[in-house]
């Protein structure tokens, strides 16, 4: 097809594709004449998957570096789908960044939960200043609670896998890193409403006496 | 104690507790000359319940919503935590914020879930924004990922809400924002870490044969 099919099926403008072909991250098309190229399907899933990164935040550099994970992979599918994910937002300051730094309120959350520690990691980073905003503001993250979220969380990431297409490492790579992103703010809403749900079963109302002893 | 304690035992600036005090969202203290006041420990626990919220992102006026709700709560502590939680972030644009706008996708997902469809929550709103989201990249929110998801969140919410406390207003509005707020992070940082837990065990390496049928 020709870029003004592409603009039209891709939904996104001309000026943004030749910008995407100017940053690499747009395979070229086939040239059919000096001042035009053809494009194929493979050229829309790719702006797919950019215009699906951009929409979640990412910047053309971590866009980059998982569209060349997808055309480049490392050898194991793990350690391809692992770099990839570790270019999604949320990203730390330098200091937390750093592969050294040492992230002991999630190496003992990880330990409890018999998952390996692993500091390089982004998301260990990014679960140590999640549980120093939770300690900072008084809010125990007590055993129980902890066990409670871990199992449950647990079984959801058990059914994100479980439904990993392993066939095609570009599918795999668009399935990991845009499955992350978009299904976090579904949970976070879902567990927003499931709070609404159960308090309006479960609080007191202003005439309630005190439940008597069962 | 006298406003320089506050400083320091708040962690926050002067300038910082001034404009508080200026905005009307940190309640004054009592006067002990023509240019001093005293505060108490009131002061303190509000002053952290801004900061938290201020460090989760919450605009000033957003603020001034919460806490004038742990100052005049409205008749029903599910009211007046409802209407609390309602001003975090994510904020919406203009047209989904329209009570009256409808949102399909939320709907059919809440009825599946057997919960109250209320297009006024603005978590409803985001959960529409989020299914939008998931649609346009066309990976599939199944029943089978919706029913496994709302299953545990369900589970992680009564958890939330069974550890509520509701002898005090004030405690309660702080349990249910700042709750809301920073558990959130923590949920996606597990999650995150809990995908390369499970991949580390169960994606094929290179050298791996398929498996034989079973």
């Amino acid at each position: 097809m020709r870029v003004s099919e592409l603009v039209e099926r891709s939904g996104l403008p001309l000026a943004t594709i030749k910008y995407y072909l100017r940053e690499g991250i747009l395979m070229p098309g086939e040239p059919t004449s000096a001042t035009q190229s053809s494009y194929g399907p493979q050229h829309l899933r790719r702006l797919a998957l950019i215009k699906a990164l951009a929409g979640a935040g990412l910047p053309i550099p971590r866009i980059r570096a998982i569209v060349r994970l997808t055309d480049e992979p490392v050898d194991r599918l793990y350690d391809t789908l692992g770099r990839a994910v570790a270019n999604l937002p949320p990203y730390l300051d330098g200091r937390d960044d750093c592969p050294e730094a040492d992230h002991p309120r999630a190496r003992r959350v990880l330990e409890r939960l018999g998952q390996v520690y692993e500091p390089a990691f982004p998301a260990v980073g990014q679960l140590e200043r999640a549980l120093k905003a939770v300690e900072d503001i008084g809010l125990p993250m007590t055993v129980d609670r902890l066990d409670t979220y871990g199992r449950h969380i647990q079984a959801i990431a058990e059914f994100d896998i479980a439904h990993l297409p392993v066939g095609s490492t570009e599918a795999a790579v668009e399935y990991a890193v845009l499955g992350t992103a978009v299904y976090e703010p579904v949970l976070a809403a879902l567990r927003r409403l499931a709070h609404q749900d159960i308090a309006s079963r479960t609080l007191p109302e202003p005439g309630d006496r005190p439940a008597p002893d069962a």
